[in-house]
């Protein structure tokens, strides 16, 4: 079965699902839906069309999935409700908090319409999710411990580049390796915020701006910097762009739990993921996804999902013998 | 929903899946079965009666799961359909070239009765398969690395068991650690049984034994050692029931692949257990897929069904809210 997809939005993400579908042979990208002109937008996958967001509505028989590539800040939470009255569509809701509203809103949507549609795919909420159910369903006695990077923050890049004197700036946070291995070896600490991740950022100051404020600026804002140990470094702009420009990721979902009569014998799960490109393998994710929804949809299994609903034989593009004969 | 256990046999597996349930406050433990002299054999949860195999079909109304604790060499395949046609089961089987035929006994004989089994749960088969699955979904252009270990291979020991002059022999199967860092490092090395594990035996000797003899016996065995490097230690038998008497066991599962319109990013997805206990793990993971098939069977989802089937929401005690809201 073919699964035709749709891609709202054009940046970073989407460009990562055309990819992923360049290399699953059952998916077909059918067109760009985008909020720019058209005709500024050009798709790498020869013969797909561009089209405005106004448009979308004519292609409710063409496309099986529509993958919603756009912020959770304001667009997801109007978008997916929206389109999922037209489509069943994917989305990479990532604001913790707010997906049960979330949730909420795209499942009436979905029932109205008879569509389904997966909210919050991609790695984290995805297949850390997937990795921490998993593993409080086995160790029902134990600790979740979740790190991230070492990787790009967006939100953190954005707060420093918004301090006055920067020019440019990117964060990275970095898991504090004694803390990775104090999980590991199964003492099952207690661990603060600065004790699990440490910030490194590489600024790039305007000509004549006073470096010493904007280092001070930066650790010391609340939420973002000032709970951690942070590093200030300033480069060039040179070194900016030919340093800084990757978009790798990655993390660490680990479950410590203890078994017996006597709660005596400790077990370790360890799940990570070191990514080159963050926005390539989110995509990947999308579109696996995507085959489970358009085969729960022809099922006629409609209203909102998120992954923890998804039996894993529904993402494959292999027969059920084969997965069975082959990777059980 | 309560679910009512059953477990057949009562071996490590076995016991491994009563200290489980103790520690899930909506599983039951109604009854155990042996082959033995049920006057023999003392469960540690209270109030737990002990009954012959013979008297299984008399709980047909008591029983939601009957998880069946036995070999997968001759015991699994004829007891998993036997028991379908009265219970909903759960297996280990775990001869996974044999999984294919194992599935179509198990599914004839559920379709008969309107039963849900569950075979080859686990953690190889079960976890380590459902990581394969998602990783490969994720990353169809790619490699697939499982490393075992460091633990004891039950089928190892038995083999240095039966050579002459031995009296008793554990063997620990043991990932080389150049191996795991090529495949961390996102190489995509192709690696030779030998470099991917090495054997590292424990031996008491009878008296008077020709130590070479048994050593060589040993390293030149085929399939089982012959392709490994392997070390034989000679030790007491106080030394092998003090230091060899434990069950911990684990492993990696790597996937490694790319992404991209040029497939130049690297994407590196790792999971690793470490255990105490092999059996309690085993059983833990065992315990959480009896609740989804309980479930299931609920549903009239009747059938042979596979780790790969079960949607992992289906393992959990949670609402669908609360994993939502903790969880995702």
């Amino acid at each position: 079965m073919t699964t035709r997809i749709g891609i709202m939005g054009y940046g970073n993400l989407a460009k990562g699902v055309e990819a992923s579908i360049s290399q699953n042979p059952d998916m077909q990208l059918v067109a760009v839906f985008t909020r720019r002109d058209p005709a500024s937008v050009k798709t790498k996958t020869p013969g797909v069309g561009v089209f405005s967001t106004d448009s979308v509505a004519d292609f409710k028989d063409k496309i099986d999935v529509l993958i919603i590539c756009a912020g959770s800040a304001t667009d997801l939470p109007e978008m997916t409700p929206k389109y999922s009255k037209m489509f069943n569509c994917i989305d990479s809701f990532d604001t913790h908090a707010n997906i049960p509203v979330h949730f909420d809103e795209v499942d009436k949507a979905c029932k109205e319409a008879g569509t389904t549609t997966l909210i919050s795919a991609g790695w984290d909420p995805g297949m850390f999710s997937i990795q921490r159910l998993y593993a409080n369903c086995i160790l029902p006695d134990g600790k979740d411990y979740t790190f991230w990077g070492k990787g790009v923050s967006q939100g953190h890049s954005d707060a420093i580049r918004r301090i006055p004197g920067v020019k440019n700036g990117k964060q990275y946070t970095i898991p504090v390796e004694s803390a990775l291995e104090a999980v590991r070896s199964g003492k099952g600490p207690t661990l603060t915020t600065r004790q699990k991740h440490k910030r490194e950022c590489f600024v790039v100051a305007e000509e004549d701006a006073d470096l010493a404020y904007i280092e001070n600026a930066i650790k010391t804002m609340p939420n973002y910097f000032a709970d951690y140990d942070t590093t200030v470094h300033f480069i060039s702009e040179e070194e900016f762009f030919r340093d800084h420009a990757g978009m790798n990721h990655g993390g660490f979902v680990f479950r410590s739990g203890v078994t017996g009569f006597d709660r005596d014998n400790r077990h370790i799960i360890e799940y990570s993921l070191k990514l080159d490109s963050n926005p390539e393998f989110t995509g990947s994710v999308l579109v696996a996804y995507a085959r489970a929804i358009h085969r729960l949809s022809e099922k006629g299994d409609i209203g909102c999902k998120t992954v923890f609903d998804i039996a894993p034989a529904l993402m494959s593009p292999l027969s059920d013998y084969n997965m069975r004969a082959h990777l059980l």
